[in-house]
């Protein structure tokens, strides 16, 4: 398991380490047969360059941390994705950190990471309006956030949720709906609120009534679909389009809407709101809902905190990236 | 964002950099006094000894990687968690390497891994009978393999399908379940006949006849659930326990009987398999489930690597780590 080093290498080769050394980083005086022939001893005895001592004069270890608090990895899953994606090419590898909400074990992965000389932290979540159980203001390193708070004078990028609302909205209108509810989570989360507002706007705009009862909040599950409809349905005034807050609570909407042998989507269309597609697919019929384009939004993340580690100007603030939505046969 | 470097503590405390050296890593000869003055001056000036450079002379590097093929990340994340929770204390960070099937993105993973010296690697999937798109064999550093196919000659951590398959038949056998049936995914996944295997000999061991016909192959979805209902229930003969490959099967399933009005435990009990609790906490009624310790699996990962790391012995071949049945209402 012993690596081969550049000793062993000017051991094979019959020549000083420091001449090993000059010709495989290309640096000092080598003639060039010396140096091919160096090359091709190393490449016989399979030398690895090591990375960690070219970081040592680099300044540079080609690592960054992420560190999230989204256990089931939902939504860091696909962030993940993209900046790797994003990065790999750069010869950039991630640790990845997943702190739950605990401070003390966040500092630690924090801790660890800072020991290894990572070039910067991109900090993710599940909650846009909630910052990691850990302070990232000053730390060495640069710090991108993702799907989760962060200080004004950073880097934040969040799905833009408003203009996803209105993309689902529309398209219920554009469908000829005219009664449109909103069934959402909880009234504490950030998003909700946003979503809410873009709902009124987007019905106003189109000249649609929207009292203040056309959007029940609730919680983030299919048991909350369930009980909205059984709720809605007990009256006679019931809605042609339902704009649900994620694609939990539009499943227990969909089941609900069935079990009153409910057509969907003639009598009745449905959107939900994450494109979790192993739900979002197998819900009947397959849920339309609109995308927050994680993956993209990871790469960004990843290129924005290269540019950071590079030194390059970055727009600090919040970035809204575009949702997309996903027409299926809700 | 300039780190703080030994050479900037030694300018502040008035002493060489040798000095400065010997004293923050406690070899050669400083004197006492003169050791907490420096320790004291880095303190102040944040200096956070260099990992990078400990690791170069320790040959280690702290850090392992962690290759996956699981996108959506359901096998992966709790495999991670476990690796994470197992190693943090030891000071040691994963490297999360999302490789899909793309056997040259998984060689630049692998490579820029080596690059940074990593210490190991620990191989996982979705499939137990499948390998990553990458030749893992001979590479300078240790690799253990979990949740997905090794070579004979290394270490590779299984969920014992068999032991978790008796566990869920018992479980219906001890509710008076009679006629139990068992619908599965593809016969091509190994896991799948190790399941019906096992579930063949859990009924003849209580005595119960046990017809080829009681085991039905489908797809790993909610679709095929449903499928396997519409057909058992076209006929006479009808199941009053059903143990299902996995828990999507499950969801189809128990929806299924419930559109049929059938009374789940009383009528018919189910139970599936990998307890993902987002969907089976969700199901109605909430499912029981075979729970395969994916976190005590990826903790008992990193420990295995950890030692081989060490040059400690490891005993190789397959390891099978017993699973869990969650008791549900189903």
């Amino acid at each position: 398991m012993e690596r081969v080093t550049i000793y062993d290498v000017a051991a094979a080769a019959g020549v000083s380490t420091a001449t090993a050394s000059k010709a495989l980083n290309g640096t000092g005086r080598v003639s060039s047969e010396t140096r091919a022939k160096i090359k091709q001893v190393a490449a016989d005895l399979g030398f690895r360059p090591n990375a960690l001592a070219r970081s040592l004069t680099r300044k540079r270890s080609f690592t960054v941390g992420l560190l999230t608090d989204d256990t089931y990895g939902r939504f860091t899953l696909p962030v993940m994705a993209g900046i790797s994606e994003g990065l790999i090419d750069q010869g950039v590898s991630v640790f990845l950190c997943a702190i739950e909400n605990n401070p003390e074990l966040a500092k630690t992965h924090v801790d660890a990471m800072l020991d290894k000389q990572i070039d910067g932290i991109i900090a993710t979540g599940k909650r846009v309006d909630r910052s990691l159980p850990v302070d990232l203001t000053h730390l060495p390193v640069p710090v991108v956030y993702a799907l989760t708070a962060g200080p004004d004078d950073a880097v934040t990028i969040l799905p833009d949720d408003s203009q996803g609302t209105r993309e689902a909205v529309g398209h219920l209108i554009r469908k000829g709906r005219r009664r449109i509810i909103h069934i959402t989570g909880p009234s504490t989360f950030q998003v909700v609120e946003e979503r809410a507002a873009a709902f009124f706007q987007t019905l106003q705009a189109a000249g649609l009534s929207s009292p203040q009862a056309a959007v029940l909040y609730g919680s983030w599950s299919e048991r909350w679909g369930h009980e909205a409809v059984a709720n809605l349905w007990s009256h006679d005034e019931r809605p042609d389009g339902i704009f649900c807050g994620n694609d939990q609570i539009a499943r227990g909407v969909v089941d609900g809407l069935r079990e009153r042998n409910i057509d969907i989507p003639n009598d009745v269309s449905v959107v939900g709101f994450d494109n979790w597609e192993i739900v979002a697919e197998q819900t009947r019929p397959p849920l339309t809902t609109v995308d927050m384009n994680l993956k993209e939004l990871g790469r960004q993340a990843g290129q924005a905190l290269l540019r950071l580690v590079n030194g390059e100007a970055v727009e600090t603030g919040m970035w809204r990236l575009p949702c997309t939505l996903v027409v299926r046969g809700s």
